[in-house]
Order: structure tokens, then sequence, then C-alpha cells
């Protein structure tokens, strides 16, 4: 049986409900730092003291049992998904924890429909699961290189708004993050992963023909957040130019998420009431 | 990328369109023989022919690729969808069918939502999957057992409209047959297994208790007949106290929609022309 509906409330989302407006990503900067104290240091203890307390309520989550957690992190090449992982989620226990990287689809994968392989990997109850890119990368590249139509577009978004609509309604909350980099930024971070001996491995030749689409790329993801903003799937825009910004915001949103949900240890089992271990 | 969408006209489907009327089971009779040329022998030949071209026509659709068919088989204990299974697919190749009978949900699968067992199992391009037993048994023995409100039965009417949705327009063609035997029918096929010793097996005294909800089964099939006779995934109701008629009528209701597809060998390799083995 499924759990509760967690009726989430939509937070910090771009944009929610039935007949979203069309959502302007150029008026987010992403130089801002709405989660910024102004120092730097301060920020970063912050984000550290945040995650060990993420860790402690993954903990409860998962004793809790009553919900499935799913994480969903977009953003364009160099935009911190690997950093956010480390960073937020990285001190959480691996035993309820999976994270999910996705990549382009394979043979038996592409003989399905592209949620497929995306259903197979939700959490179960009380897990948490991470999915570094998503389902929404099966909409954004086939898009912005017209593999498919805009109507198609359209029809993808919709079956993307049900099918989250239903794991939410069997006790899956869902939580996306789109981190929202400047041009400028990411140019600076592909030198970097030419430049340094131990980054260079990141580096795909493919990322400077994305880089060439940065406008197309910029116009889907704003389609995205517009077309899926859902009160019970919200997007979260991050300003990502900051990477101490970007992470804590994110544990900020996440902390937010954790404590909405009124998690509980279980209920005491009667019978341990008088026991004494001898 | 999906296939072309089949766009299925409805066809022998018990009900469909936005906004369904209360379909009424007790009008179809299960002695009916709307398929019957009104002579046994002859009815019996016209299957075993039908199963034969039945094979030729998946094997068509195996080649094609196009299409993905899915097929489930509902109906009460003992209304024969094992004996369809023998009877109407029993020709076809191993090779592009496969069949799912499903049983009560393990521990990981209730620690999900109840239809990511089932998506796990839908067919590739160019096979067909024949459930035995569905999705839609998660919907009506917790809705006859009230462990699920009225409201989440409807719920989960959504869930699945939206989901055999989803799985239409990305290719796969949905065909679902109810089978329906009467009460005196299952009496005498339930009291055939008991004395048949080759037969027993298949009797469970859990069996006895579901017929004491008979009724009650009866309103949640036509519920659900009601709430998902879509046009993209119509219902066929099968009068099924007949072997040779429901097998019959099955036969040349899944010959009409292997028809409907237009299939064709995939096109001929140009390099191919006047190449010669030698």
């Amino acid at each position: 049986m499924p759990g509760p509906t967690p009726n989430l409330k939509p937070y910090q989302h771009a944009k929610a409900g039935a007949k979203p407006a069309r959502f302007d990503l150029d008026k987010v900067s992403p130089q801002a730092k709405p989660y910024s104290s102004g120092d730097k240091a301060a920020d970063k203890a912050a984000v550290e003291t945040l995650a060990r307390e993420l860790d402690e309520l993954q903990n409860l989550f998962y004793a809790d049992r009553r919900f499935k957690l799913l994480v969903v992190l977009q953003g364009t090449d160099t935009s911190g998904k690997d950093g956010t992982l480390r960073g937020v989620f990285g001190q959480m226990s691996a035993l309820g924890v999976h994270t999910v990287a996705w990549k382009a689809p394979t043979e038996p994968e592409r003989a399905r429909d592209y949620l497929w392989r995306i259903h197979q990997q939700v959490p179960a109850n009380g897990e948490v699961t991470v999915f570094n890119r998503s389902h929404y990368e099966d909409v954004l590249v086939p898009g912005v290189n017209k593999w498919i139509t805009p109507a198609q577009v359209k029809e993808r978004y919709a079956h993307i708004n049900d099918f989250e609509r239903m794991l939410t309604e069997t006790g899956t909350v869902v939580v996306k993050f789109m981190l929202h980099i400047s041009k400028d930024e990411q140019r600076k971070r592909l030198q970097e992963r030419l430049d340094d001996p131990t980054k260079r491995w990141k580096f795909s030749a493919g990322d400077l023909e994305v880089r060439k689409q940065w406008k197309q790329y910029q116009r889907a993801y704003a389609d995205a957040i517009s077309a899926t903003g859902t009160p019970w799937a919200p997007w979260t825009v991050v300003p990502a130019d900051s990477k101490t910004h970007r992470n804590l915001m994110i544990a900020s949103v996440m902390k937010q998420v954790f404590e909405s949900l009124k998690l509980r240890y279980p209920p005491d089992d009667a019978s341990l009431k008088n026991l004494k271990v001898v």
C-alpha cells in the first residue's frame, strides 16, 4: 500500500500551478546569492553544518519509512551537479542514499518508452535517490537537436507531469533543482578542466558542441520549468556561479523538505517496554 | 526515439471516451456467442486457423519493429486466462512473445508505487507481452477488500489511464480483455479442479473466499471498465462461458489489431540488391 500523500506545499519553486505562465530564466542572475550571509567563510561553515544536519535527517527519514525522496539535479555541463552530490549529499549514509548518473540510453532502453529506465530507479520507502541528470534530458536533448517535434516535446512534458504526479500520490517527494550558471562561468570551468591534468578526464570535445547551442538550451530549460513546475513537483532554480552559494541554497532547501515531512521514529513496539538485555 | 503513434481506432470496446458513462456488466451475457458460426466444430477449426495466422502476423510484427504490443488478460478465477494463452497465443514464437503471470506484490515491490513492477515488464519494439492478470489487480483487490478508499481507487485509475496513454504515445498498442463468466460456470470449473487430480494443483482454498465476494468483484470490474475504457486502451469484454467462443473472439480481435497496424517487413537494404551468396 502506498504511504500517505506528503502534501508538500510548493516552496522556492520557479513556477507552479495548473496553467503555468512562461518562466523567464534570464531574470534569474547566476551570480545572485539569496542564501548567502555575505561572508564566504561563514557560508562555507554553514554548508558543513547543514550537511551534518542532513545526514541526521536522512537517518530519521530512513527509520520513518513513510516516504520516498527523489531529488533531480539538472543543469548544463560544469554547472556543479557532481559538486552538489559531494558537498550536500556526501555525508549521508550510503545505506539509504543512491545516486544515478544518467547517460545516453542504451539499445534496450531505446526499445521502450523513455520513462522505462527512469521508473526502475525510483526510491523505495525510506530511500533517497538523487538523479544526476534525469528524464528531462530525454526532452531537452532531442528537443534542442530537433530529433522530436515541438508537439512531441509538449507530449513528453505531459507524460512527465503525470509520472511525477503518480509518484507523489504514492508517497514520493519529488524535489527538482536547476543549477543555473552563466556562459562566462562555464567558459572558465571548461578551461580549468582542460588545464588541470586531474580534471581533464571530465572534459569531452562534445562539451564544446553543446556549448555552441547555449541559447537553445537556455530556452529549452525555461520551457521545461514552465511546463513541469507543478505544485506536486516544483523546480528550484539555483544561482550557481558561486559553488558555496549553490551548496548552501540546495542544502537549505533539502533541510526544509525533510522538516516539512514531520519525520518521526516508528512507534515503539509495546513488547519492548520492560525488556532487559541480559 | 519512440515509434509512431499507432492511432488505433477504438474497436469492440466496452466503453470509450473522455467522460465514460457507467458500464453495466450485467447486460453482457457470459453465454453469448457473438463470434460463433453456430457450429462448434467449425468454431474450433476457425480458432486453429486463426492461431496459425496470428503466428504469422506476430512474426511480421517482430520483423517490423515499429510497435510494441501489450495484451492484458483480466478475469476472475477459472475465467480462462491460462486457456487463452494456450489456445490463442500458444503457436506464436517464444522469441517475440513473453507472458507475465502477476502474483501478490513482494516486499521490494510494495516499497515502491504499484506501477513500478508493471512498467519493468512492458514490451520492447517488436515484442508482444501478455499479462495474465495485471496492474488492474492493484485496484480491484485492495478496492474490494477496502484496503484503499474509493477516492484512492479513482486516483489509481487516473494513474493507470495516464500510464497507458504514455505507453500508447510512445508506440505501444494496448489491448485489454475482460473474460466474463457466470457464477454458475465458475462453480462447475472450481468443482472440476477439485475432482480432477491433474487439475487439483490449480485449486486454492482462497478461491472460495474470493468467490464469496462475487458481487463486489463484478461491481469492481464494471467500475474498472467504466474508468479505464479509453480510446487509447479500450476494453473488450469477452463472453467466456464457452471456451471455444472465448478463444474465437479473442483470436479474431487480435487479428484485427495486427491488421490495423499495416505491418510490413523493414525496407530492403539497397546494398543487398545484387548480392550473391557464394
